[in-house]
């Protein structure tokens, strides 16, 4: 089954979260790769550690570098691009694991949308991927401006579209909230 | 703050369990009070049982008594609406707490959209609650629908909308990921 929350509102990585803890409730194994996501602790990771979710349960990989080319980004492109080249390797194993390998019953690719407008990686190569997925496997991709290569394979598509956000009125981000 | 996530589409109760994830992650402590669902187990109960997650840190209330007037609903409508207005008063106790009470930083009014639209409790009675809201209180109203009086005062809507959903093409709701 594949799963798009796209749309320029919020609530498209936080939605893929709460999918996340109702498939751990179900018994299942989540893996989360986050494209854009760097080191920056967010509170999905002090999350998993603070109520110690075991690793093999649910993981949550931040395999970006940050932000690209805003918010104060000084990082070559290269950078950012080699980062989502290793990201888009790890789904490959986590969707398609090789023989022995570990298997998840839901990959969340947050921000993997975003990765491809950046021209970080190609729609192309996220689609062989995503190719002949089994049926007991969820994938989550999430990300403003899904490729409509991707809306067209996808079994269900939300829009997240944002009617109000208190950015507009110029606060900024809160803790809990946005991170 | 006020959140709300509305629209036909998937992810709005699960963009909330998110947000929970998160707020949890940053030492917060959620109650989501359920105004629809009622003792189905779904996954994020499931999910608190299995983590030992404890209900000082986090409670989900299902409140409700599931489905009204579908999906084979055969209780008298008055006892819907006692479970809504019992809701309410918890809503009430959780967000504005008397001295001594509880206090939660983050409440989730789960399907509260819904309950209006339904006429188990009036908007009027439910902005009664959100009015004066403390600046580090976070509230989170779901379902669709949401009444156009509760979007002027919240800080942030974002509108689910549905472009893609299995349930056209007939399929049936999938373990951990509908519920």
């Amino acid at each position: 089954m594949l799963i798009i929350f796209t749309g320029n509102g919020k609530g498209k990585t936080t939605a893929a979260l709460g999918q996340a803890i109702r498939a751990l409730g179900q018994g299942k194994r989540v893996l989360m790769i986050q494209f854009i996501k760097g080191n920056w602790e967010t509170g999905e990771h002090k999350f998993v550690k603070k109520f110690k979710i075991q690793n093999s349960k649910f993981k949550i990989i931040p395999a970006g570098r940050g932000f690209v080319k805003i918010l104060g980004d000084k990082l070559p492109f290269s950078e950012h691009k080699k980062a989502a080249q290793k990201a888009l390797k790890l789904a490959k194993k986590a969707i398609n694991p090789p023989a022995g390998g570990k298997k998840w019953d839901l990959v969340i690719l947050d921000e993997i949308n975003v990765a491809v407008s950046l021209k970080l990686i190609k729609a192309a190569e996220v689609l062989k991927i995503l190719n002949n997925l089994s049926p007991e496997k969820a994938v989550i991709l999430t990300g403003r401006g899904a490729p409509k290569s991707f809306v067209k394979i996808a079994d269900l598509v939300t829009e997240m579209k944002e009617i109000k956000h208190p950015f507009q009125k110029g606060q900024i981000g809160k803790k809990g909230i946005e991170f």
